[in-house]
């Protein structure tokens, strides 16, 4: 690929022609307002002018409900061999482009799964995507070329390809991003109607919960318009669950009521499906692995060792989010060779830490006298895992 | 204060006892675990045992539930002089109290607005209530030292007191903390229940949405059902929102239906309610003032210009997070005084920097050629705010 068009120089369309640009794309910028397509060229983004000849690719980045009509107004104009876009919801576009391009078998849906709390062109970072899937979802008239170009694009901006049908990516982001959406604008928007001391009570954790609630709302209302009807399916479900949850907690708010231990159940069971629906979020917890090696360390009982070990351990720039203390007594059976310091009712502690850092941890702790062993090897190293196209054939080449 | 009980020695009460063990304070720990009491212990939180004679001030660290019969156990052993509580619900303890403990005078409720999403001892951090907000709920029967004992553990920990009334406590944590943590159990629930692809859709808004829902599920089903009456109350609203909220997506998922125009102004505003809502939340945009000085560099029309501008603010520490671009053809006529460099078509860029910043950015721009100005002065310096005990002051002695 040598040549690039960009349509739409806000954060996505500027972050992906920083990314082209940098690897030697030429690259054309245009957008509504022209000081947005002069800033990214300022950015170093590529040029703020039209290209002379039929560019190798045109990325659409502009919101969902627009991308028919510019699509069909690009390839009216011959701008290029092949055409993709990058909004967050596929089968609206999908849809235009059948019934309104051109030359739909030159077009393939595309959804980067990037974004940053800030937008507009100055937001925009060429590493955006890096190690991040990009879902594209080519139609049943998508040519291999258009298909191949668009791969192309995703490898130039280090992504991972992951091929999907556009109803199906539609129905899982309504899931993952847009009910998510909705439900922290109605969380939010109760903040306003609270009492007066409840900004007081504002913690880390509703900042986390409401911060997607921040978004442009004329974008997200164009996006979540796109996908009014899978949305509102999760809504409806949503709807029913908290049908069942306000007689738990009304149960619960009666004090001795027959159906109180029903209401706890009820509480409990749904905190417990919550907890393993995380687990559904990859990287959910980075760095942490079940199958790390587990490094332990015998611990005497004086007050303050710990936080001793613990700094040791800190200061080796280990990270020790998984540790576990093990009970009493337990220091000298197990396979631990030396006993200076530990006496009989120490303690042992185990990390779980990285394979790489497993035997510098050992010997820098074993230098320092802390009594250690690793007690669990890894079977074998993980790969690095996500090659640019690992992720076409984890998906297969058309999911039709 | 020179003695202090810590009982339940995990995340908070572990924290506690660290934060005013190093101010010099002998804290007496125990736990229904010995072992947590001893890993306590072994971080240098305080001693494993009981004290010989009653302590000034046991902070009680457990489940809400629990509270009201800790309390009673400990004063009728004559544990300490007064006696605080940790716990995320206040109006259950305080009847609790009320009703149940030989003399609720000695008694004040309490909650530390600081949390993890790890729990243990092994979590604990003497520095985690450090400016963060921290409830005392006085009942009509707490004495003033039993008052004042709590304040100055306040103190200790160096965070700020806020004095609510119970009740107003309960239904201001059901808005922002327990109702957020049922609806992020609910969507993460749905997660396993959507379509295989959809971890692919997962990104950092959904992580974030949802983190919360990772907490213990047996310890929040006792917060919660500690404040069942409150978080029934808001759930109920939730759902009569949703109410309203699904016929508009219903409505904007029928193509060219005629009540898609509403449907489109009940979602938008929404999301505007949702945007204004996050504002007050406090700190939502650390670092970032509308009342920061302004500096304004002119920046030539020349690809990559703004990202050498960019680079230099970066490489001097300067956050960069709220600029501003202006429109072309402005950089000659703003007073800045010189104008090398910068071509009738420039662009006017415009960083709000914090106060103490602003001369040292200018200058060091100024130093490597850039066409730079200060054009918005600050009236005065921010106070540094927070002196550990402004809290009182704001809220007056007692609500009641």
């Amino acid at each position: 690929m040598r040549t690039m068009a960009v349509i739409g120089t806000g954060l996505i369309g500027t972050s992906v022609a920083l990314a082209v640009a940098r690897r030697g794309v030429t690259v054309f910028l245009s957008d509504r307002d022209p000081a947005a397509a002069r800033t990214a060229a300022a950015l170093g983004a590529g040029l703020a002018s039209a290209p002379a000849a039929p560019v190798d690719l045109a990325v659409i980045a502009v919101p969902p409900s627009q991308v028919g009509a510019v699509l069909a107004e690009a390839q009216e104009r011959g701008l290029a061999e092949s055409y993709t876009d990058v909004a967050s919801v596929k089968a609206e576009p999908e849809r235009a482009a059948l019934s309104r391009a051109p030359d739909p078998h030159r077009y393939v849906g595309g959804h980067p799964l990037a974004g940053r709390e800030r937008s507009g062109p100055l937001a925009a970072r060429a590493d955006l995507f890096r190690g991040r899937n990009w879902v594209l979802t080519p139609s049943r008239l998508t040519s291999d070329v258009a298909f191949d170009r668009a791969l192309e694009l995703v490898a130039l901006c280090e992504a991972v390809p992951v091929v999907m049908r556009s109803q199906d990516h539609d129905a899982a982001v309504a899931v993952t991003s847009h009910v998510p959406h909705l439900m922290a604008s109605l969380m939010a928007a109760r903040l306003r109607e609270g009492p007066a001391d409840l900004p007081s009570l504002a913690g880390q954790g509703l900042r986390d919960a409401t911060r997607i609630a921040g978004g442009d709302s004329r974008l997200w209302g164009d996006i979540l318009q796109a996908n009014a009807p899978a949305i509102a399916g999760v809504l409806k479900d949503l709807h029913t669950d908290l049908s069942r949850l306000v007689p738990a907690l009304d149960a619960l708010a009666r004090p001795g009521g027959s159906e109180r231990d029903h209401g706890m159940r009820t509480l409990v069971d749904l905190l417990d499906r919550g907890i393993s629906g995380l687990a559904e979020i990859p990287d959910a917890r980075p760095g942490a692995s079940p199958e790390d090696p587990l490094v332990r360390v015998a611990v005497a009982d004086r007050p303050g060792e710990l936080a001793r070990l613990l700094a040791a351990v800190a200061e080796l720039g280990v990270p020790a989010d998984d540790v576990r203390v093990e009970g009493a007594g337990v220091g000298a059976g197990a396979g631990v060779s030396r006993n200076d310091g530990v006496d009989a009712s120490g303690f042992a502690v185990r990390f779980s830490v990285p394979p790489r850092t497993a035997d510098r941890l050992v010997a820098a702790l074993d230098t320092e006298g802390w009594d250690v062993a690793v007690v669990r090897e890894r079977d074998g190293e993980r790969g690095l895992g996500g090659a640019t196209l690992a992720g076409t054939a984890r998906s297969g080449r058309r999911p039709q």
